[in-house]
């Protein structure tokens, strides 16, 4: 693997741990109903969704000049870099988490921007669905579950 | 394994992979909020809700008196047994499916009795916080998703 993959993949680990800590069910790769694909998805006991995109250095972060449209499909966004990344190019009303392989810190909550009813059940649907197939390819993975897309 | 654990997981694979194949995302052994736990829940493309109970044997099937409580956590509620089962046993109102290690045929429907909203959202944010927790315990066996209850 790639230094910049290498890298992305400890920070993704690391959040997903600290996610998991703070008593969210993550899944990871979610893609959305727009053709994005999200890092990690995380759904709280409640419902709430979370979104974190990892970004692995300052030119990841700023090659991505849309990352504003994943808060049409969460109620919190979150980035999630490592302790080498310039942390004041993250915007102040996103939740910064700095993570490694081993776990995550949450340095800064995320303003919350509830979703509407109808796509909070969307998003639900279409997390639960992916979850469980993904589930099921490892319980039985010759059988048909290997169809991994979510719908 | 015993001989009747191993119909039963038999005749559990043959039956989540007709559900996954008729385009359903498939749960094993998931606990109910009342304590009982459901052979499988399926999750469908519009949010649908199906239990499927595995009987290995008639006296599995008659020992279990209380198998109406599995309505009120779906949609549609099915037996799956294998094909030497008697199938007379099974009441007309629930589905039927005969299963083998390798599928399942659809023998009949079940009749739809419809979840109520809250109890619907209640089950699919269930359902979704498991099979997550599972995926992710998967992709990341020394993390904390390893605690697999599903809240």
């Amino acid at each position: 693997m790639e230094r910049v993959a290498l890298r992305t993949a400890a920070v993704t680990r690391g959040a997903a741990r600290l996610l998991a800590a703070l008593g969210h069910a993550v899944l990871r790769e979610v893609p959305l109903a727009d053709g994005r694909r999200a890092d990690l998805v995380c759904l709280g006991a409640r419902g709430e969704i979370t979104i974190v995109e990892v970004k692995s250095c300052a030119r990841d972060f700023l090659a991505d000049n849309k990352w504003e449209e994943y808060r049409a499909w969460c109620d919190r966004l979150y980035f999630a870099v490592d302790h080498d990344f310039p942390q004041g190019l993250i915007p102040a009303d996103a939740g910064l988490i700095v993570a490694d392989p081993w776990g995550g810190a949450l340095l800064r909550e995320a303003l919350e921007h509830r979703l509407a009813p109808a796509r909070r059940r969307a998003v639900l649907l279409r997390f639960a669905r992916l979850a469980a197939r993904r589930a099921e390819a490892a319980a039985d993975p010759d059988g048909a579950a290997d169809t991994l897309s979510p719908d």
